[in-house]
């Protein structure tokens, strides 16, 4: 358990111009930070959440018994080490944690959004981004890291403000999703939008869609985890019931995804899970053009870390990635780490993701701090 | 499409004992044959179904555009070749295609069974299978062949009656579900529980859970193809919808996984989807027993088939059911396809897994009428 107490604070500006081209605001982002900024504003790293993530990734709030998200990746002497590092985290767009979404209030009928919440994209997230890291006062980030849907964001960095980052940390995700990833987000959406109290989204004063959105997080669960990492952790081990019920949770595994459904439903929105994962669904990571054209300003040095027993974002995908930013020119590294953990690997696989990231960013910093004295 | 016409034919015997020691019954089965039975009854084979298959397997019935489930494999000159071979097929005990599940009446109560009916097992399938054999004078079967669920079946009856069969051909199968594969049916099963309109299994004179339903056979169908399969079926092909609609089909693999559920839920059971994915689940190939004691009476020959890209019922699960048979000493041969069309592939991968089974077939047939010729 982390011993740095954290506290999520909020950034409102009045209007966001949309990838779309519609006008939409006001717009609250909620985030956190660990660390301090130096003095030439040289150490800031932003780091992208993934689906059902938050601007909480480090430490813990008062009162409360768990950490951030990223938690075993934050802190002093971690890889993202705040004794060298100011490390940002916010809450997407469309988001449920803090930052605005579909069960915000709309001011324009008192409401919340529901379904009139506009269709967002990951670039729209990562314009939020844009302009909380302009209201820190922060002109360029040391780095933009994140897994899974924080990894789209990081390649969305590299297209739409090439010049604010100085690297990029993409980790096990993909440019575009495949059919088959289409396929699992659909399953989820239907899930939801079949339980009634969904109600065509509108459900912000009556019941939430909770069953719908626990079969969600159950096929979700699956696709985070391995075949091996299942065997490991739960076998065919029985669970104890009664022997005249039928349908409960006769295996470990279907009370385990019971109960996770059953947590997650407390702490997630339903009409925030389609947004988000539709915005995932829809996501091409260079931007409709070819990857020279996508990436012709970035100068950042990037790399990709994959997991090997991911089979949600498989390795082929970021290989994909890193040929792309190798085409377009971009100094790339790529890491493929051994791991049994599944897509979870990059939550879990802490000690060598933690080598490779710590090793990357003092490259990286002390790069720019020398030849920043060079130039003074 | 196949020129045979064929039709479907019951037959009911009063009561079953099942594996867990209760009685029930009446018990209908529901089956269709092809071919001819020759004189000394040495050209029979019971073909088993997987999950939503049906004793149609072959042929077209009366006014009907869709052949049986397994047609490219069964008929004239086919791998179970009809001018050879009398070809049985029958739908389980707890389905709902007319043979004896939670959709039938219980005569005790006048309506249908719904949670009243038993929860069977897959050896209570094969037990009723094997009633049907002894209804139709059939001594001895050429061979037991299915894949997936069918080969599940396969296995029990190496288990339960090794005397009666000369041959196994268990496909893409496996002799105990993991925990992943559990995970996916009890993602089902949550799916159609959540659905109100399931009702503690009692919809039969109101709504059925359809929605629910068809989220399950949306999980189903992606882990029956592959993600290759899915890239080559359907890339990211965008549907035309209308800009305003959200959370509709937008991608091709979107609408082909509502189309399909649509169509499922108008033959498909939701109860019968409960209890057979159960059966599947708690499934132990080798009864409790070492595969020494399981397999101990077994003389017949057995031939493994898994397919490269299945994913859901992975190759390493056939070598583990021919490895238990060769440690049991039965004469076992192994054969991975090459295919990418996933767990599908034993329904699609035809020209091959057609001469794999052809081949062992007319080895075992003719090696018997030679040994029947000499004993005469």
């Amino acid at each position: 358990m982390s011993i740095i107490q954290t506290q999520t604070k909020y950034f409102t500006f009045d209007e966001l111009i949309l990838e779309n081209g519609e006008k939409f605001g006001p717009v609250t982002i909620a985030y956190e930070t660990y660390g301090q900024l130096n003095s030439n504003q040289s150490n800031a790293i932003l780091l992208l959440h993934a689906l059902t993530g938050d601007a909480h990734a480090a430490g813990l709030h008062e009162g409360e018994k768990t950490s951030g998200w990223w938690d075993l990746m934050i802190g002093p002497g971690k890889a993202f080490d705040t004794n060298e590092y100011f490390v940002i985290c916010s809450n997407v767009l469309g988001g449920c944690r803090g930052s605005t979404g579909p069960s915000s209030i709309n001011p324009r009928s008192g409401k919340p959004y529901a379904l009139d919440f506009p269709l967002i994209t990951i670039g729209d997230m990562v314009s939020c981004q844009k302009r909380l890291i302009d209201h820190l006062g922060i002109e360029q980030l040391l780095t933009v890291a994140g897994g899974s849907m924080g990894g789209m964001q990081v390649l969305s960095w590299l297209v739409k403000y090439p010049k604010t980052i100085r690297s990029a940390i993409p980790i096990a995700t993909t440019a575009k999703h495949s059919p088959q990833q289409i396929a699992f987000n659909e399953a989820g959406r239907l899930a939801i939008m079949a339980d009634p109290h969904w109600n065509s989204g509108n459900y912000y004063e009556g019941a939430s869609p909770d069953k719908g959105l626990a079969v969600a997080r159950a096929i979700g669960h699956i696709t985070y985890m391995s075949d091996v990492s299942m065997a490991e952790k739960f076998g065919r081990q029985k669970k104890g019931v009664s022997p005249g019920e039928k349908f409960t949770a006769d295996f470990e595994v279907e009370g385990y995804l019971r109960y996770r459904g059953d947590n997650f439903v407390k702490r997630f929105d339903a009409n925030t899970y389609l947004y988000i994962t539709k915005a995932i669904d829809l996501f091409d990571g260079f931007a409709g053009k070819s990857v020279q054209e996508a990436f012709q300003h970035v100068q950042a040095k990037v790399m990709v870390i994959a997991f090997k027993s991911d089979w949600l974002y498989p390795a082929y995908q970021s290989q994909e990635i890193v040929r792309a930013c190798k085409v377009a020119g971009l100094q790339t590294s790529y890491c493929e780490v051994d791991s049994t953990y599944g897509h979870d690997a990059f939550l879990l696989e802490i000690e060598e993701e933690s080598h490779l990231i710590r090793h990357f960013l003092k490259k990286i910093f002390y790069d720019y701090e020398v030849s920043d004295e060079f130039t003074i």
